[in-house]
Formats: structure tokens, sequence, C-alpha cells
């Protein structure tokens, strides 16, 4: 019998949502989410991380959208959170890296308890360079790790993992 | 008013534990956490993170202890979890480490909501090489990201964060 409760059910149940509704994200709701990543942990708790909201009816919407294969997405989200790394409160680039996954999780995770759906774009920052220099952030000091789609969801979602055991490299 | 709910809760409250009773940890439990792991998005949704389970009788807790600072808190722990990437599902650097970070917060969320707590070892990663040769594991495969360690909190735990603004790169 699998343990149930709120928080382990919200684990299992999050999925990527990529279709959106019109309706607006209430600005308590997007405090929340905001708040949430806030909460992540970071090594030597150097909170590198910063968040720069983008709402559907900015410019900047179809700028970001012209970095990425994933382009029609931003566009239907109701708000684009980009979370970035300050490279001045850095300390290693792996353990950043991971911390700034932690971030995007704790924003995905207050968001889906909100009712609200998300989808983490990773392909734009393959185009690193040219996001930054379209929202005119210095790339000597910023890191862009994820662009946070996020609305109410019109879609479902649906994802699958492979059994606990393909992630085991012993038994337990 | 700042929006509640288990979730949000949980995301909040969560703080690293390094001192633990002696209570062990029940296997339904360490299931709940593993399989919140397993949960954790992944690019591609690729799935590189693999799971070592170590219980506190086991005698690779001291050998790993030797190789970090910190390995008052690893012999602390009635169970370390260790999270690695296995390269040969891994497909960006960059994003793969995030999901590693993703994962491993899954993980202490789930521990958390179970009355369980954990502290996220990181400087251990450092001595990546000395890990996997003690651990028997080939370093051409497998990358070490975190060591969770993990037991009934014996203490509160505390830890600050800065206020929400200055982590925003603008207002919103």
């Amino acid at each position: 019998m699998t343990k149930s409760n709120p928080i382990l059910d919200a684990l299992r149940e999050r999925r990527s949502i990529r279709k959106f509704t019109n309706d607006p994200v209430e600005r308590e709701d997007l405090k929340a989410i905001l708040d949430a990543g806030r909460w992540a942990p970071s090594g030597l708790n150097n909170q590198p991380y910063r968040f720069l909201v983008i709402y559907d009816d900015d410019a900047r919407v179809e700028a970001l959208a012209e970095c990425t294969k994933y382009g029609h997405i931003a566009k239907a989200a109701k708000v684009l959170i980009c979370i970035f790394l300050d490279k001045q409160s850095m300390y290693s680039e792996m353990k950043d890296h991971q911390g700034a996954g932690a971030c995007t999780q704790n924003m995905m995770l207050a968001a889906h308890s909100l009712g609200l759906g998300t989808v983490w774009l990773g392909e734009i920052i393959n185009q690193q360079d040219q996001v930054l220099e379209k929202l005119k952030l210095p790339a000597d000091r910023y890191e862009l790790q994820v662009v946070l789609a996020l609305g109410h969801p019109d879609q479902k979602g649906s994802s699958k993992r492979n059994e606990l055991s393909e992630y085991m490299l012993e038994d337990f």
C-alpha cells in the first residue's frame, strides 16, 4: 500500500501543462509561487536565484518566443517566470544549477497546489545569449536557467515514469 | 494575507536537519521518498536519475564519511540516499544537473511530509572520484549529484531567506 498525504499526492500528480485557458493568474497566486521558489535550498544559503515575471501583454513575450522552438507555448502562457542565477552569488556551477532546479520544482509544485499549470521550458536556454540580449540583461552577470510557462490548465497533462526498480542501483 | 495550503506550507517550512534520533526509517516511508524522486521532471523525460540506499549499519557509511568534511552528519543519519546521474541517459549537462536538483527537492519534501528530516550534502561531490571508487561504481558511467542524509529529526532546524523583492529583477 503506497503512502499518501497531500504533499506526496502533489509530487506524484503534477504534470507539465502546455495548454492554458484565457483566465488570468491572480496576483496572490503568483506571489505564492515566487515565494515557494525563494524557499528552495541553496549551497551555503547563497540564494543566487533571480526571478523576472513577464505577463502575456508584454512585448517581451514575442521576443522570447523567437528564441525557442517552443515559442507557441511561451505565447500561450498567461505568465512567464524567467529564473536566472546571479553569477555574483554563485559558488559552484554544478551545485547552483542543481539549486535552480530545486527552485523551479518548488514553483511548479506551488502552482499545482493552487490549481495552476506549468511547463519547464529548457530548450530556450540553448539560446542563452540571445535571450539575455533581448531582455537587456548583462550576460556577464546573469545566467538563464529556466523559463516557466504558467496559467490555468486547459488540458489534463500526462507523463509516465519507469518503475522505481529501474532507478535503483541496488535493492533496498 | 499569504496564501496557505498543505503544499505551500511544506515548501516554506522544510528545513535542513542535521541531527537525528536513533529511530529507524520505516521501509514504506523510504519507498515513498524514493518514489517522489522518480516523479521529478527530466529533460525529454529521459529519467537519468539513479538512487543508492545505504543504511547506517553498512560499512560504506564510514567510507563515505571519509570523503567529506561533513562525515559526522553522514554518520548521524539513519539512511543515506545517494543520487547519481547515469551518463548514458543524460542529454545536457546543465539541464540534467537542474533535474537532479528537482529530484532531490522532491525527496526532501516527501520526507518532510512524513515527519522525517533531511540534509542535502553537496560538499561530498567535490570528492566525486573518491566516492565512486569507494562505492565501486564506474566514473565513466555515473556522476554523483547529492548525498541525502535522512532520519527522524532531533532538532527543529532553522534557516532564513532574503525578502522576495531581493530576488526580483523587476517589480511584478
